[in-house]
């Protein structure tokens, strides 16, 4: 089984308990996450041959977050440690009216202060069948911004495919520069993933025909096959998920899920997970984004940054009416 | 005030906390349950005199369970200790559209073990009112479907009434042998309690008029009542639930309640609870059924197998518009 | 900044654990409240000048009261302590059907059998512009009575504006003691709130039309501005809560909130921080009934008895379409 | 089997959890305790017919404390529910120069205020042989002096056995009235309990000779039989205790442990229990010292108020050389 | 660098909190262990390749026995899975003169039920250079001691070196059968580990020179190297450690160990572990022992069944005086 | 009552829970501490008018920081907040043979990135008796070392008395810096606070008679008192502590404490604190040397980086044998 290859930054994610707000915590729950890392534990879980490639702390803090993402059957050999902090967030659930917070210290991280010189791709990428990356990576440094570039550059020179959630945050760029990059990272990949609100943000489309929108940014970007999610806010504790899916010969919708929110984080990343899974498997487009958004939902119903689902729990999610009963 | 025996097994259950998997869980909480357990639990909460029976390790796990069961004011003087192992179950609470999962580590239990000379029914039986069962005792094992048919002809020799929670367990036993060895326990017995669907798929009765298909079943089973219990799955955390009582000369519906699910498990023994309390006590059959199922209801918002509640609670809750305000 | 005095008693608050019954709790969380204590820490969130009056036990508790009360940046300096006991009250969640519990031991309390000698209020009034009452303090002992309406009548006679949460409570006092001395604390004061339905039980007016029946209160009472709440119960979990004002000009609504429970203890006490902090910040009449509601409905999501949330936190949840997103 | 009867106090323990300070408590770890019904459950652990004898709220925390108490198997039928407040106390755990805290909440509690009528011995004492009381039950109030004083002298009259453990509370009363009461409750009954350094404190008595000691306290006391208990201060973690047993033909003296201390509370209570276990059941006076000395010992590494062993491990303990292996 | 693999059962290890007994146990903390995966999970902790082989279920339990086993390391490859069911045990930790307490559940295992057909060694043994068991896995069944002596038979075929950690379970299997097949396990391999007292327990052997001791031991079972492990219990807190190596050239002890203890449970697999170590690696003899010394003694600090340690930090304390300092 | 300033940097500490590696931490306990705020606290808890000054982070954790300073009842007026990151340290207990372990994460804090603008000592010791400093805050930038001897100048000025807690922290700062640095700190102060080790080693005095050791110091440092710490490891668990106050009239030796460890962090800062309090309110150096030395040993018992205790728990154990009893 071929490898499918993440690259990005993993972050420590320590959430004050219960209900309690980040000022009122006596402790937080340890997790460990990052949009790629969190897809290569959503992929391993399929059974997938996922390897996550990132630059971790040598010391118990990254050594902890080496060992949390083996522990879901990732393939860690090709995690580089060195001198420096690891990133840090903070996170408290929101509830009712309160939304959720999420308070960043992840500046100078070691990842963030990686060099191209890190990561031999060439190496990285034998036995290689799929690469996916965030747009968050590029974000963190312009180093990084470099080796995301490179790492895309090398992956298609040898014939990989390559995927990428776009995932644009404002808090870690502007938009221009955004724009920019992630307009170069993406350009000639084959699956873009990106959120319905933000590529109406980013690129300033205005096209109610979901259709038509997607064949605009496929254009633009210069993609063969552009993944669109949708998320509607309900209210503090349910929201509303679907997505679809285009090439060049047709379009797919996926039924909308209404989710009473455990744990939102990495909703999305188990959603890229379930896609490449699928396209690797050659699954049909329809099962892809049905599958996908199953799994995005799924998620949501997981503690932690970490989606914990197989193939077969996804499936029946999938197939079912969308409600949970005991099996005895 | 004359006992109410059941008798059936206890099992320890190992829930992972708040809503983490089972693969995920650092812990696990533990509680102590047996559809006949918490049925026990339920009626010593209304004052009644109930007296369990069942065999249990003669060890520190048993004797734990043991404790737990008199806690809440249950005679165990009539449980047996022996050598052997706990039947254990493990637990995941569902949320959103992931359900709940049980994982079943039970069989070659010390009670499953069991044999008839483990069990006096002939003086468990002195000064005893009523007797409780349910169909999952004779599924344990061919020695305890003997033990409970034995047990149900001394009951009836004493004049002693019987009820039946029939509970088919498809992965305890198979189709076939569950129907003749429960038509065989049910027969000639006083109330016989079943879940609609279930009552549909072993009888494969297709009538959409309840008080027909409660007539059809008693003339089938041979018993003189009928309750019948309907559960609607709305969502992995929102149920229905409403049930009705027949006998020859009427029937009678509860309220269906809307439930918000804090604990699933053991809903349906704390109905048979209420419902035998209320017959024990000569309430009419309209209040039985309105106690039975406010009983139900209650239990799903309890932590644990066991339903803590008193009479004047399940009375306010039956009266009441079903919604929860503090008094202070 | 002038101070806003608060006077009443703080409770140590014991908490069963997640979804426990008291029954049931191996272990009690510690919250310590009250409610001018609950108003004073929301204020002191606010960035108003809150000092908070009430004496307390001379012992490690007493103590634990004082640190958690100036832990949230309130004034803490005019606290007096002597010998005597903490009150307490034990609680437990509601869930669906079942309603929450409250089960107090307030009775001789070192509050409760305070007397005028404790409280200076000529001091403790110096460069103060609020002072603020629930009607709960002069229900806890004559002696409290007569030491609130004492204070009163020195905060009004300094020109100090005062408000008044009614709060009639039956199991502390009897309807028309309560009513007697309650009329006589509130007359000529600046501000009463008060819940519909209490104002219906308490001064059986029955009136649908709000404005006219704040306008009755304000003329019985003989106070300058009326303001009411009110609450639904749509569920054990889902509450509805908005909120009214009145003075001889105007009238003005909030939207009406439906809220998701994490913790309701302290909604009412919220509100009237945020109404003072309007009020005393000369916000307009909307603007101020916004606010509370705003700040009622924010309490409701957070746990413990204390409001921990600021004026931006507030005027976004007021400014929204209440509900909660992540901002990364 | 015939009963064994405690007559005491039970009070909620609120412990700060690990070793925080009271002041420093997020929660509190909830035990039920007192010095009979702690006696009380070490015999029930031990086998014996136990009835625990007192009077609770009847309210949610006194149901508690009963279920606490049957969880072990003491009987609990003769325990009156009646309006009032428990008594809580609340305790810190002390460690190396820092002593463990504790804070008394006791008055006015339900038992404090319990009167003659509450109680009717001449029917408790039914099929009795034995009974036994602490000095604290007679300090708490006039009545329970006059109650205590009253079921002693029945007892007497009834033919059954009465031991105290002297137990004298400086807090509670004062020296004068403990040496008064104490004495006319314990003139005449075959056993006392009671520590050496309170012995001498109490009763001025300077005797370095334990057996003379022993003498002098039986004729002063007039009672059968003296048990002297002897605890040293190590260190705040390390306490050594041995035990003396005196009557007019014999002393026996047990070991003396060291104990390294996991909860002290307790600890002379499980020393009663397993004393009267072996007078009942005619153990020699060696064993009856060894056995109780052992009990206390074995105590101190329970955690809770109640001692939680089998007879079995208490002679392994006695007959050990007093360290803990694994057995596999 | 060559695997070291080794073959054994992994256990669900379930432990009472804090120091509560397992009758008093509201939850408990869930570890995964077993004498080979412990030792697996130290060696890679100290950089080496190894390979885990067992059997687990193939449910959620035994896939979170893989994912803990992974997460430190190791390779799990070569893990079964199938029907059944998981090994427990239930642990409650000692204190002062209270022994630890173990009780087994672990009869029937998945594992106790492999058959040969379940482990291939011939593609197991690929590229391996040790093999290490313990007498517990013959122990469990007469299918696995045949699996266990054909394992050793394959990998002495291979030149793999073998050891075996002696580990002779009274609970398990009778002296006499545990002696025969033992014997015949233990025949011609390369390193024998055994405690003192069980050499002398099933030997017979009354010995106080150790090196004699040694030698009759090898001769006897006819092995290269005998390594003796000496344990000392001076309180139920306070254990000493020391052990010695011998071969037909020389005889090494190491440094004696007073042990406060955490956790003992694992500190001989820790042991053996690191003494495979020193041995794979080609470290002199008194090195080895010194650092498999230093390695047990440091798994008495560590909570759970695996040692996590590394080699910097052995060989610190191997060269220290043996008392923990901060560094900062 | 004149303030007491201090000034330094306060971190963020997520402890590992229990005995648990940092490598196994589910969670983390969350303190706050940092040399001077320690102190701070401390003073406070003895009654002292004690004003921290520092710079934290305008976000939610900074706030929490500041609300659990001014909780144990320190001024925190003169904080300053900005923009930046709190620094944060992992700690995981030591026991028996492994070492307790600090994992720092402070470098770029917003305390570290401070600039002089940052703090106007001349308003900050407005009605100020004393000023203490660590010499942990000159290392953590140039800019702090500015600050640091530009505030002792200001406080000598104005006729403050200064401190300093030496503290050289070898991960901080080179030798030869800090000796520099430091030294001009020292230079004329009042009190420098020492440990014996790191005066013999920053200084290179072999001198064993701590009476010269202490004058040589004073002399080469310029300040008129030396206080020497001494600690010596037993053991993970048991620490020695003793102090010695010289000036050049006298020299007083404190008693030696033998301390079993609860958690160590903070014990110098006890220390310092006890000895500002005792210098403050004129004590003799008896006096002050053994409540300091007190006030550090009582700081091991108690969890969290803050001493909790007051003068009369410290009187109590100056003036006691040193053991941990009961009061009831």
């Amino acid at each position: 089984m071929k490898k499918i290859v993440l690259f990005g930054e993993a972050l420590l994610r320590l959430q004050a308990p219960s209900f309690k707000r980040i000022v009122q915590a006596p402790s937080f729950e340890a997790f460990f996450g990052g949009s790629e890392a969190n897809s290569a534990v959503a992929l391993a879980q399929m059974g997938a041959n996922a390897s996550y490639v990132t630059k971790l702390p040598k010391n118990e803090i990254g050594q902890a977050c080496v060992n949390e993402i083996r522990k879901w059957g990732v393939d860690t050999r090709d995690i580089v440690m060195g001198d420096g902090r690891m990133g840090i967030y903070f996170t408290e659930k929101g509830a009712s009216q309160r939304p959720a917070q999420i308070l960043y210290d992840r500046e100078g991280s070691v990842f963030a202060n990686a060099t191209p010189v890190d990561f031999d791709f060439n190496k990285i990428f034998d036995d290689t069948s799929w690469f996916h990356i965030s747009g968050i990576t590029p974000a963190l440094s312009d180093n990084l911004a470099q080796v995301s570039l490179e790492a895309v550059k090398i992956a298609k020179s040898k014939g990989i495919k390559v995927s990428c959630d776009f995932n644009y945050r404002s808090k870690l760029w502007n938009l221009d520069k955004a724009k920019r990059v992630l307009s170069e990272l993406v350009n000639g990949i084959d699956v873009l993933i990106i959120n319905e609100n933000q590529a109406k943000e980013v690129f300033c489309i205005d096209e109610e025909d979901y259709r038509k929108f997607a064949s605009i940014l496929a254009e633009r970007m210069n993609v063969k096959t552009v993944v669109l999610t949708k998320r509607r806010t309900v209210s503090g504790e349910v929201h509303r998920f679907s997505a679809m899916i285009w090439n060049a010969e047709s379009f797919y919708s996926s039924r909308e899920y209404s989710i009473f929110l455990i744990d939102k984080i990495g909703g999305g990343d188990a959603f890229s997970a379930a896609l490449i899974y699928a396209l690797v498997n050659n699954k049909d487009l329809q099962y892809a984004i049905d599958f996908a958004a199953a799994s995005a939902c799924y998620k949501h119903s997981v503690e932690g940054d970490m989606a914990v689902a197989n193939v077969a729990e996804l499936e029946n999610l999938m197939n079912s009416d969308g409600s949970g009963r005991f099996v005895r």
